[in-house]
C-alpha cells in the first residue's frame, strides 16, 4: 500500500486531506504539530480526527522562540472584521510555518519510505499567506526534489495539495461526500469553548457552509 | 548594520562562514541545533565560537523521531575508510537535514528583519548529501522567494553559501585570514575526546590542513 504523511491541524481542510488521501488508496501517517499556536486546541481535535480514521500519527513539538504573529502571542490582538485591508497579509502570518511544516513532513516521509506529502492549503478561501499559493508549492517540490535523497534517485516524494483550487464550499462538499467528521475539526484561531465567530479562520469556514446551505456541526 | 542569520555547527565550515559573515559588515545571529545527532560535542564548541565572535546564539532542540541514519542512531555503524562506494550517499546522510535548518532560519530571519542566511555548505570536499549542492541552494533561494512574506513584499531573504564551491584547503586558507579559531571547532563524527580521524568529517578536514601544510590544532 502507498504511504503518504499527511500534514493534519484539526481544522476542516487538513481533515478533508487525509480522508481524500485514504480515498485515493494512499495509508495515512499524520503529522501534528504543536508550535505555541494560541489555538492549540485543534491539537486534541487532530489526534482524534487521525484515530477516528484509523491513521496513525504523531505530535511535533517545535519551538519558533521568535515574537511578532498574532497566532504565536496572545499580547498582539487577532485582526478583526473588516480590519483587513485586501491582500495585505494578516498579522496571523508565522514566518516559514509551511516551510518548516513542509520540511519535517519530507524528512518523515524519506525516512519511512513514504512516497506523498499532503498538505490542505487553498488558494481561494484563505488568509493571504504566501506559503499557501500555488507557485509556492510548486517550488517547494522543486527544491524537494534537489535536496533529497528520493529526488537524487529518481523517487521523487510528491506534494499534493488536493484543495489548493478550490474553495471553502466545495472543499466541504468533498469532504461530506467522504464522511469527514466536521463535527470534531475546529478552526477558531482564538480556540475558546466555542468559536467566536469573528476570526478569519471562523469567517472562511462559515462562508463554506453558508453557500452549501449546511449547518456547520462545531457552530452552536 | 544589516543582520544575517548564521547555521553554525561548531563545525570548521560553519565557524568560517560565521566570520566570513562578519568580514562582509553583517551582524550575525547563530542558530545552532541540538537535533539527536551522536557528535553533541559539537553544540558546546558552537556556543564558544559564537562567543568567541561576540555574536548572540540560540540553540533550537528539534527531534527527528525517525530512524535509518548513522548519525542519529549509535546502533548503525558509522562509515569506515574505504568502505564508501563513490557517488554513494553515505548512512550519515539525515533525510532533510538542510532543508529543516534553513526553515528555521527563515523563519528566524524574517521575524527578526534579516536580509541574509548562511550556511556552511561545500559541494568539493563533502560527503555527497544532496542537500549541500548548489543546485538544491538555487532551488531553494527560489522557494523562500515564493513562501515568505518578505518574497512577496519584494525583499527576498538571500541565502549565502560563500564556500559552495571551494575545496577543504581553500575554506582553511580564507578562515585562518579571518581568524576563525580552529582550535574550537569540531568536525569528527564520533564526538569522542579526540577527533577518531576515520570518519568521513575527520578525513575531509584532514585533506584541507594536510593540503596547506598546516597543523590542524585539533590534532594531538
Amino acid at each position: 500500500m502507498k504511504k503518504a504523511i499527511v500534514l493534519l491541524s484539526g481544522g476542516l481542510d487538513s481533515a478533508t486531506v487525509l480522508y481524500d488521501a485514504k480515498a485515493k488508496g494512499y495509508k495515512p501517517h499524520c503529522l501534528i504539530f504543536e508550535y505555541g499556536q494560541r489555538h492549540n486546541k485543534e491539537i486534541g481535535r487532530a489526534k482524534r480526527i487521525a484515530k477516528g480514521a484509523g491513521c496513525s500519527f504523531r505530535v511535533m513539538t517545535i519551538r519558533l522562540p521568535w515574537q511578532g504573529s498574532s497566532l504565536l502571542d496572545k499580547k498582539i490582538r487577532l485582526p478583526r472584521r473588516g480590519k483587513m485591508r485586501a491582500g495585505a497579509i494578516p498579522s496571523t502570518y508565522v514566518p516559514a510555518r509551511n516551510i518548516i511544516f513542509l520540511s519535517f513532513a519530507l524528512s518523515c516521509a524519506e525516512a519511512a519510505g513514504a512516497q506523498a506529502v499532503f498538505i490542505g492549503a487553498n488558494a481561494l478561501d484563505y488568509s493571504g499567506y504566501p506559503d499557501c499559493r500555488p507557485e509556492f508549492f510548486k517550488a517547494y517540490q522543486n527544491m524537494a526534489r534537489k535536496g533529497l535523497k528520493a529526488g537524487v534517485e529518481r523517487k521523487p516524494i510528491r506534494i499534493h495539495t488536493p484543495l489548493i483550487h478550490k474553495t471553502k464550499a466545495q472543499i466541504i462538499r468533498l469532504g461530506l461526500k467522504l464522511g469527514v467528521p466536521y463535527h470534531l475539526t475546529w478552526s477558531c484561531y482564538k480556540g475558546g469553548s466555542k468559536p467566536c465567530g469573528e476570526c478569519d479562520s471562523c469567517r472562511l469556514r462559515k462562508k463554506g457552509f453558508d453557500a452549501l446551505r449546511v449547518k456547520d456541526p462545531v457552530v452552536p
